[in-house]
């Protein structure tokens, strides 16, 4: 089976990313949150809306459907539609993580940043409490959306669901690449140490977010790990991308303070590498991921691979 | 089946805070975290040690291992060791979802305390920056712990475990409930307003420790509705007694700060409801959930009823 030429990524992607709005938006909302005790507090609710809606790439979620598309597209009868509860869910509580690590990431205490996707930041407009609270409150969200009744999603399927989220989250991924990137300021690390903390602190969510696709269809073994070296290098090439950015980009392309960074004294792969090697790298990691995908013997992975190249050409 | 008069309850819980203590330890290391990727990082790790380690009465765990406990006691063939691995699993991910809530609640953005448990908090020690991630990655572990590989604990109990974690912590839950505390402050709540507070704020984990001990063994849906009345009057009558003792004790048996929700303006159930009426509340609180427990028609709820006659008798 040889598939047609020609892949309309930007259409693919526009339809996809609707169905996640209407989603987040559905489920962060007192109706949308299931508790037989007592409505969540409008305000709160109000403000992890502020925080998840109306921006972003919604990258992640994407590459979930992506994932889980591709992990299905070799059985017609198994594919499941992009409205899919599993997939929709799995695609919804990424970015509910992301979503909290970009509110709790801009407080004062850690960047201190108050433009995010064009807008002030959560605890600017809602103060340091609320953002704190709501960013609690998202990723708490984020594991119920993966446990709904086992009529909607099979109890296998959100055990599997649940544990590549959280590893990829805690310590030993998201929350522990902040620590190390927290802790790094001002520090001159090697390519080694500073490929490491990146891939738990960027990594981890991008590659889980692909595993989590993967875990709504049906893989062989060797197709699976073959998508989990394609999430690695793709998470990788975002974080090199993100560097390349941040240098070359102004602030109203990237919706967020450019410049940053560097003013921080952070270190990045440009100021590790340069700016040269660094864009070469990030083409190197593409290469890789588009290797992985072909490794992966996967009769159709258009979208996944349209996502990784839209990676590498992003502006902002 | 008739149980023997005498409980030790003072001996059940030591045994059992023991088994506790060394699972949290062991749990919040490096090697206690499995991750094929990265090592977390060690500061990270520490911060969360200090944070959930050597502190706190475990009233949460304890709960959790009293209703597997008593879920399982019609069936000596089922009742689970103390040291049960999904036991322990769910004590351990309540506690941890707990001491995160405390290590937030603490920072200077919402009750701003320097004293906890007798020792400085958690952002007085490491920083604001550490307390923030700390507790983000507690939160992450927490759901790391429900779900193991499945040979550990099945898939369908980690399903179980999840859903009523994340619904008691998020936004109907502890975020919620929080979230309706900061905005209380100064205002008159009447008796009804502060009991949904608290529902949310305390009660709802307090109620989850309970399911999530239940849902470990196995019970009618009647017993279940049971332990569930049980649990959700249990964690009224725990926070009429905190609002008690906030007012009747000293910093030093208290182990934080004393008469901090007076200062605050907060309501309280001594603020709304007068001192010696909020003793008799408690009271038939407990009779309510002893009630309950009865109804339930186990064999052996003796841990249960002890814990909750300690909610009651306690000092700090």
């Amino acid at each position: 089976m040889s598939p047609p030429a020609r892949f309309d990524l930007a259409g693919w992607s526009a339809a996809h990313q609707v169905l996640v709005e209407q989603a987040l938006a559905h489920w962060i909302s007192v109706p949308g949150i299931a508790n037989a005790t007592a409505a969540p507090p409008a305000a709160l609710i109000e403000t992890m809306r502020y925080a998840v809606l109306d921006g972003g790439k919604r990258l992640r979620p994407l590459l979930v459907l992506a994932a889980a598309e591709a992990a299905n597209a070799g059985d017609p009868a198994l594919t499941p539609s992009p409205s899919d509860e599993s997939t929709l869910r799995a695609a919804c509580a990424v970015e509910l993580i992301h979503a909290y690590s970009l509110v709790h990431d801009d407080m004062p205490c850690m960047d201190n940043d108050v433009l995010r996707r064009g807008k002030p930041t959560v605890h600017v407009k809602f103060g340091e409490a609320g953002a704190l609270l709501a960013g609690d409150a998202l990723q708490a969200l984020a594991f119920e959306l993966l446990t709904p009744d086992e009529a909607l999603v099979p109890a296998l399927r959100q055990a599997r669901l649940c544990r590549l989220l959280a590893r990829a989250s805690g310590c030993a991924g998201m929350a522990g690449g902040q620590a190390i990137d927290l802790a790094s300021v001002g520090l001159a690390l090697n390519e080694r140490q500073l490929r490491e903390m990146h891939q738990l602190k960027t990594g981890a969510l991008l590659q889980a977010s692909v595993m989590m696709g993967a875990a709504c269809g049906t893989l062989s073994p060797a197709a699976e790990r073959a998508l989990a070296r394609f999430g690695e290098a793709l998470g990788l090439a975002f974080q090199v991308v993100d560097d390349i950015l941040d240098v070359t980009a102004d602030s109203a392309t990237l919706g967020k303070t450019a410049g940053k960074d560097a003013d921080q004294n952070k270190p990045t792969y440009v100021s590790v590498l340069g700016l040269a090697p660094a864009q070469a790298h990030a083409q190197a990691l593409l290469a890789q991921a588009l290797g992985a995908l072909k490794d992966s013997g996967l009769p159709d992975t258009r979208a996944l691979q349209g996502l990784a190249e839209m990676v590498l050409s992003r502006t902002h």
